[in-house]
């Protein structure tokens, strides 16, 4: 893939992860999260919160089960991946559109926790990258649960 | 501060952090990652390393006790900070250039590892990003260690 | 402003940029782009584009002028800003989110077009950043065009 | 390629690009950008420069005749591209390492310059993107100008 559009993005879990599986037995999770910018108001000399983006991830294989086990609710995360849109009609009929992230490294935020790292089986899948799915996996192409 | 260069790099730490404090106490943790993109070889069929990309990192305050605590030799984390690049004569009197990246955020990467995640105490500190030395604190000014 | 998501695109114009100005007399211009990514299709040997994504961006002050008068349907644009989310309501009632990028920088690719540059008076304005609405622009919050 | 850094780089050319074309006949063009970041100093009510970041850029193929065509020393750019670092030794035999950015995209910025487009010829190089050498050219991997 060329001419991607690869975003960073730091926000909190606004749920827990959920994970599935494919037919075929890869691992999905997906997550949301909240990035909220915040402004410092010179007068009250306090920081403010700004409105907050809100972001549907789908992280895939290893790093999938990683993410079900480690984030929970309000976990702060840092979430690199390719912003993409897909356009759907809701159960009214009503044409629909949304942003995701296909997560390519999702990473816990050291900024207010620590974390104990555990090394999970397996350095490097091979030709397929985490955030891809597999082409033969047809639920990939799905809509989003 | 307007029109800084803020990057995203995705690495792994080549040695073990180092933490230090300030004489007016504020942490700063250095920490030094190696960023290896690949290459898949269509005959072999396997993923080749390219050039490793090096590249020192400064994190401040609350964060920066966390890397020390988080953080060992060979952890894969996601960072995003500020490209900063700084020039000093070495001890031979040659001008040399480094440069370095002052964190916003470090997360450890879940692409190969789980997480066991531990709130540290106070949201954050107030009109002082996590990222940058404080006024009064002239010790951030200096030559790196 | 901390904690912003900023972004980069690449893509082309869909339309011609909309100038408009604010009752204070501030320029504002909107434009919409496609960014399309592309697959190398081995077996054909030849690229494919993949799924569109598409962004309204909006940029200020003397910028938008700049933009308005090189920028048409079709330019190849690179283009850096915050990301934004806003939901209201359409003329059926029905909930909608969008997708906005407060642009901070735009420039006109050179992938594949040669540029012939003037400059434009005036340096910049002092304190407040080309991308966002000044504060006493009423305009600023009101729903885009 | 996999895991490479790609940043977003926003300067203004020290110098005129220099363009070269390499035994095969791919052209390519190399130009230096300084960065520099502002500060807002609420006593003095200005904005103040900080230290600036200095980049050197390779741009290949027709991107690379559009650049020497269109980019002037002191002209405003926002870059895209692939960060890498390259160790040699001078002519003295002192290691030197430098970081530099292979160009994915260049765009002529809209903040302080209108711009004249005219498209070149070829709207998509085939399988080579503009950033790459192409693998038989072995000029690409010698040391830069």
């Amino acid at each position: 893939m060329a001419g991607e559009t690869v975003i960073t993005v730091v926000g909190n879990l606004v749920d827990d992860p959920e994970l599935r599986f494919t037919p075929s037995g890869a691992a999905v999770a997906k997550f949301r999260i909240a990035s909220t910018p915040r402004t410092f108001d010179r007068q009250t000399n306090e920081w403010k919160d700004g409105e907050s983006l809100f972001l549907t991830c789908a992280v895939w294989r290893q790093a999938a089960e990683n993410v079900a086990e480690s984030l929970t609710r309000g976990t702060r995360v840092i979430v690199q991946g390719r912003l993409k849109q897909r356009s759907y009609e809701d159960r009214e009929g009503v044409k629909r559109t949304v942003y995701e992230l296909d997560v390519e490294e999702v990473g816990v935020s050291l900024k207010n926790a620590t974390a104990k790292v555990t090394r999970t089986g397996g350095q490097r899948p091979a030709a397929t990258p985490a955030g891809r799915p597999m082409a033969d996996d047809q639920w990939a192409t799905e809509p989003p649960f």
